[in-house]
Parts: C-alpha cells; sequence; structure tokens
C-alpha cells in the first residue's frame, strides 16, 4: 500500500487531498495517515497543508526494495529483494538463502556490513548509506570450473553501469577489481556450491563505494563522489547495475563466454601491461598476453614461455 | 559418564556392583542406578543381579558417537561427531556447519535420512539402522577444480574398508560408485563451498549399504550383508572407513593426487572397458583408456581420437 501512495503522490506532483488519495485507493482516512506517519519515518518528506492535502518533496536516499522494484524492468534479477538496514555479509544470508532453495534472481541488499567480506577472507569495508552492497544468487548451468566467468561478467556490468549513470569510464584489473584512475572503486566476490560436475548455484557479491567521503577512503580506494565531484543517485546506479548484470548473463546464455570475454578485454587495464602475479605463496612475473574464455590470464615470462594463471592478486608495473 | 560407566563395566566383564561403579566413579548409587537406566533405554543390554551387580551382556547395533570415538585413534577425521537417529540430509547439516565454520575433520552421522541426497538431485534410500550415512567436512587448500579427486579418494577408502572389514572386495566404477558384483554398495557426493580460486570447505558424503535384506533393495544394488552373507558390525566399519579416509587424505597432502589415482587404478571397474558415457544429454562411446590425476576420464573412441569426459554416467558395455 506504501508504494500505491507513493506512486500516487508521485504521479500527481502537486497537492493531493486526503480524500482524493483514501478514494482512489480504497483506504480509510485513518489508514492512509498511518501509513503517511510510517512513510516520512522512512525519510520520505511529505507535505501535509490544510485544505490543500499531501505532496511528496522528495525521497530519502534508500534502496528500499520496492524503489529498486519502480521501474527496474528485468525479466528476473532482482523479482526478488531481501533488504536490510545492516547486515553482517551480505554473501553469508545469500548462501543459506541459495541452500534453501531461493530462485535465481534472488538479491540481497544491505545499507551496511559489519562483516563485508572481500576475495580469500579480506574485507570490505561498507559504511552505511555509502554504497552499494549487494548479493546476488544465479543458477547458471555450468560446470564449476566455468564459474570464473560470471566474476567477469560482474566487473563488465559494473563499469557499464558507472558509465551510463556517471559518465566516468572505470577500467578492470585482473580478475575483478574495477579501478577508476588506478584506485579501485569496485569488489567482486564469487562463492559457489557445487557438486564435481554441477553447480548448485552462484551468489555473487559486489561491494561498490559511491558516495564515500575522501577522508573515509583508504589511500588505494576511491569512490564514485569523489571521482564525479558529485553526489550520485544510487538507486538509479543500482537499478542500471542489475539491468547490466541481466543483459550480461542473458548474452553469455546466447553467445557463450567469449561474448562476455570480448567485452572484458576491452575494459582491462591488465592486458598488454608487464605485471606480477601473487598466487599461492609464489609469484610470476611478465606481460599479461591475454585471457582465455575460461578468465585464466596468460602470461608471456622473459624467457618468451607463455604461463597460464588461474587466479592471484596482480601488481602492474610501471613500463 | 555414561561412556565412563560403559568402559567400566566393558573393563571387568565381569559383575560389577554398583558399590563398586560408583566408588570407581565418583557419583552416587542414585546417580548409578539412573544412567544405568538410560544405557538400557538406549539398548544397551546391562543385567543387575541381586548381591552380584551389573553386567554389560551387549552393545547395541547404534553408531552413538562416542561408541564411535572410542578407539578410533585418527588424528583429525571424527573428533567432533554430530550424531543424529535421523536427519532429512547428512549434507544439508554438514553445509551448514560448514559455513559456520566446523572444524575439519568435523561428521554427520545419522541411523537414517528421509531425503539422502545423491549426484544431480537424485535421492540415496537410507533405512534406519541399515546403512552408513555420513557426510564429513574437509578444508583441503586446493583449487576447486582439483576437488574431483576428493571423490576417488573417498571411493577408494570405502573399498579399503570393507575390504580390511569383510573380506568382500568392491571396485570402482568412474567416477564414485562401489560396486560389488556389478552391483552398487555405496555412492558418494561430494559438495563444495568454493571461491574461484579457493575452496572453504568440502562436504564428502557416504552412503553405505551394510545390513539391508534383499527384498528392500533395487536389483541394480546390493548390500554387503547380500553379498557376505552375515551380517556386518556397522561400527567396525565405520571405523575403518574413517581411519581409511583419513589415511587417504594425508596421503593426498603428501604426496599428492598421483599416490591416489593409482590405487584408483587399481580398483577400477571401469578401466579398460568399453564404455558408454552419457553427461550434459550427450553421450559418447570408446575405451575407457585411463584417468587424469585430475580424475578425467579418457575415452579412446572408435576413431581413434581421445576425448576427455570430467563428469557424467558410465554405462559399462559387454565386450
Amino acid at each position: 500500500m506504501k508504494e500505491k501512495i507513493l506512486e500516487y503522490l508521485n504521479k500527481g506532483h502537486d497537492y493531493l487531498s486526503g480524500d482524493q488519495i483514501s478514494g482512489h485507493l480504497g483506504i480509510s482516512r485513518q489508514a492512509l495517515w498511518k501509513h503517511i506517519q510510517d512513510l516520512k519515518d522512512s525519510g520520505y518528506d511529505i507535505v501535509a497543508v490544510p485544505h490543500l492535502g499531501y505532496r511528496l518533496e522528495s525521497r530519502p536516499d534508500r534502496l528500499f526494495a520496492f524503489e529498486v522494484s519502480r521501474g527496474l524492468n528485468t525479466r528476473f534479477i532482482g523479482k526478488k529483494i531481501h533488504y536490510f538496514d545492516y547486515l553482517s555479509s551480505t554473501m553469508d544470508l545469500a548462501m543459506q538463502l541459495g541452500m534453501r532453495g531461493a530462485p535465481a534472481g534472488s538479491l540481497v541488499l544491505t545499507e551496511s556490513q559489519t562483516k563485508g567480506r572481500g576475495r580469500l577472507g579480506r574485507i570490505w569495508f561498507s559504511p552505511k548509506y555509502k554504497g552499494i552492497y549487494l548479493s546476488l544468487i544465479l543458477r547458471p548451468e555450468i560446470l564449476p570450473q566455468a564459474s570464473p566467468v560470471l566474476t567477469l561478467l560482474s566487473a563488465v556490468s559494473i563499469c557499464e553501469a558507472v558509465k551510463k549513470v556517471t559518465g566516468l569510464e572505470p577500467q578492470i584489473k585482473w580478475p575483478n577489481d574495477v579501478l577508476i584512475h588506478n584506485k579501485k572503486i569496485a569488489g567482486i566476490l564469487t562463492e559457489m556450491n557445487a557438486e564435481a560436475d554441477k553447480v548448485n548455484f552462484v551468489a555473487i557479491g559486489i561491494g561498490l563505494n559511491v558516495n564515500n567521503d575522501k577522508k573515509s577512503l583508504i589511500s588505494q580506494a576511491t569512490s564514485l563522489k569523489e571521482q564525479a565531484g558529485t553526489q550520485i543517485d544510487r538507486l538509479l546506479l543500482l537499478q542500471e547495475l542489475l539491468r547490466r548484470l541481466e543483459n550480461n548473463y542473458l548474452l553469455l546464455g546466447d553467445k557463450g563466454a567469449k561474448a562476455i570475454i570480448e567485452k572484458w578485454r576491452s575494459l582491462s587495464l591488465t592486458l598488454g601491461r608487464h605485471v606480477k602475479v601473487y598466487y599461492q605463496h609464489k609469484h610470476i612475473e611478465g606481460a599479461a598476453v591475454n585471457i582465455d574464455e575460461d578468465g585464466t590470464l596468460l602470461i608471456r615470462k622473459d624467457s618468451g614461455i607463455i604461463q597460464k594463471v588461474s587466479s592471484g592478486d596482480v601488481v602492474h608495473c610501471r613500463q
């Protein structure tokens, strides 16, 4: 009902009397008044003027599920949204929901995380109302070894959405760091629940620094606000991100990993660079010449030998 | 305390007076009487004769955690046992426990399952007190694509334990069916929770038909009792299985997958046979010539071309 009230107020864009609204929606004046109070408590600025009625002045900077759904127009991503003011970690909940059979496209969304997780157990700093913190449940019909393409797909989707909404042009450091001017704006963590020959489900976790202030960021990190010099509409950005994720996921199903890899290559900050890759207590140095369709990075060492690396941390060396 | 009472009764092997027992264990006669009643309720046949005392006549056919632990002598497998009279599925619980940080070697054990799961969502029939139904949590430092070796390792361990305890000689149909005389006695399901470059944990599920009666088995299945012609001690077999699993797991860490694959080959019913492998709505036919160190089956087709299959269902053709 609250969504309907907002929808109706939004349409009018002018004062609407209590009688008009309650008549239109078939509820009592008393019930309407109660809903309006709840909305105001949630941060909706609704003014009430005697003899004129109600008017919606502004919406709060919140990612409420019904706001995300409004005008989203996706086929399956975000059809079910689990929204929280805070969570320990969207990944923990998403993995739980996945095990309980949550449908593909289910979204876990939170305004802050107390224990946001990154790759290999690292922490993702998730201050309240500043970023976008989500986990998306997917049920792709792929083998476990094909799962890295989903991380690449997510990085591509973030770049596309950020560019569309802000005009900024992020790039990707292999495998899954999204950077602007060599500073990190987003991290991606893909976890799966799988048998040897079947992925049961994956949860893709995305942490995106949107309106973080410079002083709250570590030196290797940045936010879209810092880069764009202006506050960014998190809701618009989130919706665009969900659309891009869906489009790219459908593209993957349609055209295969190749189509995603092509997009990834064009956004890559790593390919063509001299890099060091640290993995499993070892490291390898050389030119990053390409990535495979399974997301593996190909490094040409000084000896000319080409070595494959399926995971690790990349350092881009100065040339 | 119940374990201590059993231990003490077991040592004596003759009548022990209530005073002796309660004195030895530092409990009251009243408390002892209560514990003895509980043990009798659990199926322990303890006779009480006036002026003589208590004697343990027999233990019940149950896999109580403290019975499994007694004399197990493993380093880490089974140090923590979660035992249930029935469960929907040991895998579901093990995956939950894994997410909550259960240590490597934690064991979920049940006397029956209402929804025992096999590979690809198939059902594992788990009648009460007839089989061994367990899930083992491991935290191997491997990449997700290396996980199939754990399934092979489990199949090898089952064969070794069954041979040691019953004298029967099971063989393995690729990848993970354990057969005697071409009928299935055990199934293995390995599920993992993983990132692209790190396995967080795996749960290895094992269902083993031990004392199932012929009439309760489908035609492609058999039980150790049916094959051996005698009731099998489930407890001894389970303990041996846990020891073999641990030994082989330590061997894997020590010598690598090669050592496991060698054992697997010697137990294989598939290698050298003409087979059909059904996988992902396709099938391939040819000679099963070898398996790789990552568990991949190599099929030589009539054309001479060798094709790799990483998962599927094998049908052994008559030659």
